[in-house]
């Protein structure tokens, strides 16, 4: 039986599984990402996980896929720029072959992550498809035809930085209004430090969740206070959400997708969005947009990336 | 020599001509759009037309085109719902080709222009293209790797429907805050109207040029009074250029296309907007989705829809 090996490096944590040709990860290994120790002692670390891994599978390993966040050369397998792990232009594909004598593919994470949810996930067997993974930050993949649109230079699905604000906060792109900026995590996060420091009694909850401390809040935390009825969190997730529909909105009447899955932490830590969205994106989008448009929340989770880095290798070399 | 026939039947005026293999318009003729004749009517009197062209012409004439604002059916040629003309569930291909006796293809106008700027005008040669005009409504095209995105129900490409106001006005399409409320022409003579109206004495130049019916203001007018100088003219403009950077930001950000080629009306009436487009966005994108962009005006202006359609025709013959 044959099968790959996917592996998502994140800023936190490097996930690594050894997924079948079903898409079904039947062994996994994750470690914290220790940015401060380089790429060359990162990659060694993975290159000896992978290792193990392959001595006790009794699949025929095709060879490993990496997804990864940044401004990648799919083709030379070059990070060319990584901002959360500070790499720059290091040759992940050229070190991690040399060290495990098979193929590598080298992704970005979110687009791995969509290839994941389309192949094998919420998106499967549908032909145009849109996902959007809301966490931290917002990303996307777009799919149509059997293939994922890459775009000019390689960074098509960048809809967390579709604008949906004319009149919105900066984000961290340097634009004002940014889908990210209104719902993504940080943005969330931001606003409830900033609301909850002005406003003390108001932001009572979110400052006991915080320990006093509101830079310290995260969107999980404000998801924490708003499903105890905190006024301040539920109106920040409201704004959030207003957000979201907008942008899904958008991307409905742009590229009229069958399909568009969500994902992502901020939607994991809001499950009854995924619904509320639907409702509100097929009232709002064009009829002929969305009259057979289905909106379905994330099926693979936390191993969309791992699961879409090993299909991604394999199709690479069939 | 091998052409064929390019029709755009537009709410006002229906435009013919006889078009070469390199988009060449070697013949044409226009007459008004007469809604309340019906559609079995206004196709008679296409046909004639183009049998007329047909006549006195060298090429070998191997199919027509037509462009038409609605939902159509391109695999049957029946025009689902063309609201400007009140036509409903009409087989367009069938009946013109009964009485043209050629292969006749029907694609949505829209599109057709974006074949039209793609194959012979401001977007040749590009892989990755984006065509957002800018008229009455607001309308786009999205090509790449050889093909137009269609979408799941053959209706993507509609950006005028992207948002980009979470607070703007009311749109046709019954949500809030679309470019198309924003910059499209509808929208700029529905702003000068009621603000005309609400405040003669700032509105004096825009109720001079509509001789005192500010009901009457068109986007044309709006753009003459702004080459004036006119204080009220020139702001409504200013938000409309607004909506459109942070709509062409958007596109962008979410296609990383290659080439935006921008046309219409309303960019016709205000011809420096493409330069001030393209400066705005290229600063306010991503950087990796903005550093190979090249953003332009329409090459074929009109001609875009007539061009687009005949090469349509070839195309699906070929």
């Amino acid at each position: 039986m044959q099968g790959s090996i996917g592996i998502d490096i994140g800023g936190t944590k490097i996930a690594i599984g050894l997924v079948d040709a079903s898409g079904k990860i039947l062994e996994r290994r994750s470690f914290p990402t220790e940015v401060g120790k380089g790429p060359e002692a990162i990659t060694r670390e993975i290159a000896e996980a992978v290792l193990e891994i392959a001595q006790s599978s009794k699949l025929r390993i095709e060879g490993a896929g990496v997804g990864i966040a940044g401004q990648i050369d799919p083709r030379t397998g070059v990070v060319h720029f990584a901002p959360n792990l500070h790499w720059k232009n290091f040759p992940l594909a050229k070190q991690l072959s040399e060290q495990l004598g098979m193929p590598i593919g080298v992704v970005n994470d979110v687009r791995a992550a969509a290839w994941g949810e389309w192949i094998f996930g919420a998106g499967k067997g549908q032909k145009n498809l849109v996902c959007l993974f809301v966490g931290t930050g917002i990303g996307g993949g777009i799919a149509f035809d059997g293939k994922i649109l890459e775009g000019a230079t390689n960074c098509a699905g960048e809809l967390g930085h579709i604008v949906v604000d004319l009149a919105g906060p900066l984000c961290s792109c340097g634009g004002f209004g940014c889908l990210e900026a209104i719902a993504g995590g940080w943005a969330i996060a931001q606003k409830a430090t900033q609301r909850a420091a002005a406003d003390r009694r108001k932001g009572d909850l979110l400052l006991q969740l915080c320990k006093g401390s509101p830079e310290m809040l995260t969107a999980k935390l404000v998801s924490l206070a708003a499903a105890q009825k905190d006024p301040m969190a539920m109106e920040i997730l409201e704004e959030a959400k207003k957000g979201l529909i907008a942008g899904v909105t958008s991307i409905v009447n742009a590229f009229n997708p069958a399909c568009v899955v969500l994902g992502g932490g901020v939607l994991d830590g809001n499950p009854v969005w995924v619904q509320e969205i639907d409702e509100r994106v097929r009232q709002r989008a064009l009829n002929a947009a969305a009259k057979e448009l289905i909106i379905r929340g994330s099926l693979l989770k936390g191993d969309a990336g791992v699961v879409g880095a090993a299909y991604c290798v394999l199709k690479s070399i069939q």
